[in-house]
């Protein structure tokens, strides 16, 4: 089969590789019909993921038809419309039993990481019986890829964690592919305002598209100021970091309210300040979390309903032929506007 | 009457000073009978607390009898014996009508800050109606004391900030006054374990016969190794940080468990690292709260009922005339083995 492989910092290439093996009773094989590319992976072909090692094929979103199962599988079977979540759990460990999937003492997120992942025609999925969402019929394919991690990701890390309720007030530090998510799902809650911070103009624009009350271009305002100006001087309720630098971090600091919360959604390579010599006596929360993709079945009933549109996000689409160029284009987000691209089998 | 005065950093004195009288219909004038020193009015003598002016009385707990009202108090009247908070709200305000009374509009930790304290034989108490707490009949006044400030802090932005539930793993660094309060609350919730940590012997000894179940001395044992040999390489679900030190802090990022949470109490002067870098994807929480005196009426029934006891964290008891001696007995604490003073007015 054709498969997407990490060859070591900088190298990538588009491989013929043998087609995956059940290796436990508990494992499905899934042929897979559309993937994507996600900043994790960019971040490992920048050599930030030193726990992936060369040789992996890349990639832990998509959607498939299920063409095997172990002999432990009972709820999936062959020929089954799938989505593959980017968290493996096995359901039975003590983090999975509270829920918190992304810490199963098995799984995580192993796929396209520790084990071989999505960007190929097929995949090998651990414990597939609670790694695997089954597909309503009349739900568009195309849209769910997004579901495997970028939604909830936004919703669980950002919007969740955020405690975002009807009346607050949200500030989403990033309008990439996550903070948009964060944006489209916190709209469940009614909250009064949701302004989206970021540098890049054309993100700031489809934020507006996507239901943002309000847009900072931070390279032309006072963030700051802006967003004390908006809230009546009290600052967010709700301060997502949706970007992964210090800097960013630290403006949730001086944005969010008294008995506000900085919902940490960034993938973060080094340490921040915690001005906690001004914020020791302020009432808030930070959090920070690896999706457990609990809401993914939330999720989809959400799309089923259209009152979510996921497929907002996707902005290219190429075949797995053409990977390196889907790589490429996500790569050089600022010159090509992309948000999500889709990778398609056929 | 005798009053203890701030005078600038590092200087102090009793002096004479006229009976405070009501400002404000709210108002309610209170005979102090008990009061007491908290490590604030500590930091504001060595100037760290820029907001308290030279010539304030200090102090921001006690116990007393209400010896007159403005028009516009119902709920007390004089002769009715009460309890300060050290928290001062109008009830009114936003922030108030959420239970934050710490950030009342009008209010908040204003007693011996920015207005005269509690440390003198009179005080006036603004929003008497929602700043005093009446005393039930046959529960110790010195206990009540511990009330004011202490408990409520160790157990608001402790421990329900720090979620401990039944079975959880609990470190508390620092077994100082407010470390112990924590200590002495947490066992409301039936933890697995309450590990004190503490570089003083002698107030590690008084936690273990306040329930620790664990004390490790930092001094001489490697904290975050025997906490993980205590919790099979979990780290522990509730990290108390009652220092209000960047050391201290760092400490609880490597201690707390995946899916737990760091309750700050300390007051900090300085920023901290916050290692973002290994604690983006472990579904933490960190919380910081000036206490909100939320749980008073609460903590009041279980000292009515035996359930908390208070005056064991009473070591030292003077008169108002001498108030300079219990400064100096608290300040010298890791000499004198102080934890609570009591200053009484007869």
């Amino acid at each position: 089969m054709k498969a997407l492989v990490y060859h070591g910092p900088g190298n990538k290439s588009l491989d013929e590789r043998p087609r995956p093996a059940l290796a436990a009773a508990t494992d499905a094989i899934v042929r897979v019909t559309r993937t994507t590319i996600c900043g994790t992976d960019l971040h490992i072909l920048k050599g930030d993921v030193p726990t992936c090692e060369p040789g992996r094929v890349l990639g832990h979103e998509g959607v498939g038809i299920v063409e095997e199962t172990g002999a432990a599988v009972s709820a999936f079977k062959p020929g089954d419309h799938v989505l593959i979540s980017c968290i493996s759990s096995c359901g039975k460990c003590e983090a999975c039993r509270r829920g918190m999937y992304s810490h199963c003492a098995t799984g995580g997120w192993i796929l396209g990481h520790k084990i071989d992942g999505t960007q190929a025609e097929y995949v090998r999925i651990p414990h597939a019986d609670t790694s695997l969402y089954p597909i309503p019929a009349g739900v568009e394919e195309e849209a769910l890829v997004m579901l495997s991690d970028i939604l909830p990701t936004g919703f669980e890390c950002g919007v969740l964690n955020g405690r975002v309720q009807p009346g607050s007030t949200v500030a989403i530090v990033g309008a990439g592919p996550i903070g948009l998510a964060a944006l489209l799902t916190a709209q469940f809650y009614a909250p009064a305002q949701i302004v989206m911070i970021d540098r890049d103009r054309h993100r700031l624009e489809i934020a507006r598209t996507f239901g943002a009350s309000g847009c900072i271009d931070i390279e032309s305002t006072d963030a700051v100021a802006e967003i004390m100006r908006l809230t009546d001087g009290a600052g967010v309720d709700c301060a997502v970091e949706a970007v992964g630098i210090p800097a960013t971090f630290e403006l949730c600091q001086r944005i969010v309210a008294a008995g506000g919360t900085i919902a940490n959604v960034g993938v973060h390579g080094v340490k921040a300040d915690l001005h906690l010599e001004s914020l020791w006596d302020r009432n808030i929360s930070i959090t920070t979390r690896l999706v457990d993709t609990v809401s993914t079945p939330m999720l989809l009933k959400t799309v089923r309903a259209g009152r979510l549109q996921p497929q907002q996000l996707i902005t290219h689409r190429f075949t797995l032929a053409r990977a390196l160029d889907a790589y490429d284009t996500f790569g050089r987000a600022a010159e090509t506007n992309a948000l999500k691209v889709i990778i398609e089998m056929t």
